[in-house]
């Protein structure tokens, strides 16, 4: 039986009705059967200070370890003020260090975003994807995941109600695991 | 007598060593006559939570306060990972909500940056522009101050000693002033 | 009596029927009472060549001189390939040399942008205010006009017929000869 | 025998002495023995219309066998107000065209840059990067080439001098080769 490829999961906002983590929601809903989605909560990640990184609290040593040990990862998130939130940047910062021990190298990832308006937070990926070049990460190209006008989209219960999105959510884990299962080849 | 310009400064990293700490105490220093710098402490800001954005924590209402009783600001920060630092844009963030009362709405900055590499952070800075496009805050065009190689231009006093640099900063300082004044004309 | 502000507009595309056009002559219908839009056509534009800047072909004299002589710009580009059309960005490079005669040095500029999907060519406007900062141009912040879907929302005769658009290029309008007066006191 | 990896590289200045000429040629020099680079001159290159995209002229024709054919891309530019040079800009554009004909389509590439000032023309590779997540290109991560002060590093005849440049070329052409094969397996 073939292995699943092991996604790790996190959302850039901590809100708790956040649109994000409803797409995070659907996408564990739509795994694909060769695939597992396990979903880290940022929000006990403190700020990071260089002066500690190497002696970090266990929560950056978990969160490493987590991402470590996943195939692939993959990212929901909102844009704030036109970049990356953050509380989502803090944690990428804090499990890229110290020096030689960036979690993150080489690691294939897929990002989604939402916003409740009409852009669906496309500038908070392209942020993102300059960050992944120095994280020496390999992004998904497409499809590109942004859900626009979320108020709309989503319910009062959290769930992505709309379809025509979840079925680019469906098709970016499929494509993120032919992805993953290239690199690793 | 002419009322001096209130510049608030800020800095992108916590580490006690910084560069960017000692991009801005030589701003300090080089202080124009006309204008003053007060230097706020970001260490304390937690992560933001937009539940709780309208009841925000005392650190943050201090922020605020600064910002709008500044007529300038002054961001002083390192690159992590090719983009803001997370500890920066998450204290960025938490001033700008909730909406209706961003304190950054108007405000001419000016951007200083360093890194121990050859590009002196330039990749941040552009990033930060991009948020100010949407936080209407109006930044100094040039000159840009990027301190390359910062291991060989801050003494271990955490002097600035590139004397290069600081002439930049000099000029960047008068240009901000300068900015400032045409916009509040 | 007050003097109009001069503008001058160039759009990105050559197309004929192109939607970014179609957004140019709006403007045009659109233009406030204190304001005048003149439209500079940028297809006898050859490919730079740093080699004859010295000696320029007469349609890059003539598009500096206007552009010199317009109080500020108004630019309505498609995005191509999630950056700005090579078109658009030969004939600025064109026009900012060479080194010590940039035409659009100190202008006040907006930008509009459309496209047929649903981000409106937001992706180009970003590297647009990143080339602003070099040619030490003043671009308005806001309102950003992007016009998503343009097939449905410029009739046959290329007219825009969306009026929620129609209505922000007038505010963009606005705020640039707001702005523009600004700058210029 | 191992067949070799067919590179074609192209430049994004037309300039005779260009310093990215002269890192091309210099990867040239330095071509692993497992590939070969062919370099394509862009000058013949006219603007860009949508309008004639399907009846393109036979240099876009050529361009585009050659870009199909190749099994990755170099490409070597300059960097013009801060971004991608109009010249190679519209290169792209028109090889990227009509809709569903686009030659860049799943090619690994690399990317090189040289600036007469300290950035080594950093913020070209950043947009070139964001156009090749929608032209669906695979860039190497690192290293990184980007020559700063290609004025003391290139000799009178157009040769790079600088030899830790020319160590990274090599290593960025391994690279390349690398990721080229693992893409193709």
């Amino acid at each position: 039986m073939e292995k699943k490829v092991k996604i790790l999961g996190f959302v850039g906002s901590l809100r708790k009705g956040s649109y994000n983590k409803a797409l995070m929601r659907a996408a564990v809903e739509l795994t694909p059967e060769n695939a597992l989605i396990d979903v880290f909560d940022l929000s006990p990640i403190p700020p990071f200070n260089q002066d500690l990184e190497n002696a970090p609290p266990q929560i950056i040593k978990d969160f490493k370890a987590k991402i470590k040990s996943a195939d692939a990862l993959l990212i929901a998130t909102p844009e704030y003020n036109y970049s990356i939130p953050g509380v989502l940047k803090n944690a990428i910062d804090a499990a890229s260090r110290p020096h030689g021990d960036n979690a993150f190298d080489g690691k294939p990832v897929a990002v989604m975003s939402a916003s409740i308006g009409m852009l669906g937070g496309a500038r908070v990926q392209y942020h993102l994807r300059q960050s992944f070049v120095f994280l020496n990460m390999y992004p998904v190209n497409r499809p590109e995941v942004m859900l626009a006008y979320a108020r709309d989209n989503v319910d009062e219960n959290g769930n992505l109600t709309n379809q025509e999105t979840r079925k680019l959510i469906r098709m970016l884990l499929e494509e993120l695991v032919r992805w993953t299962k290239k690199l690793q080849a």
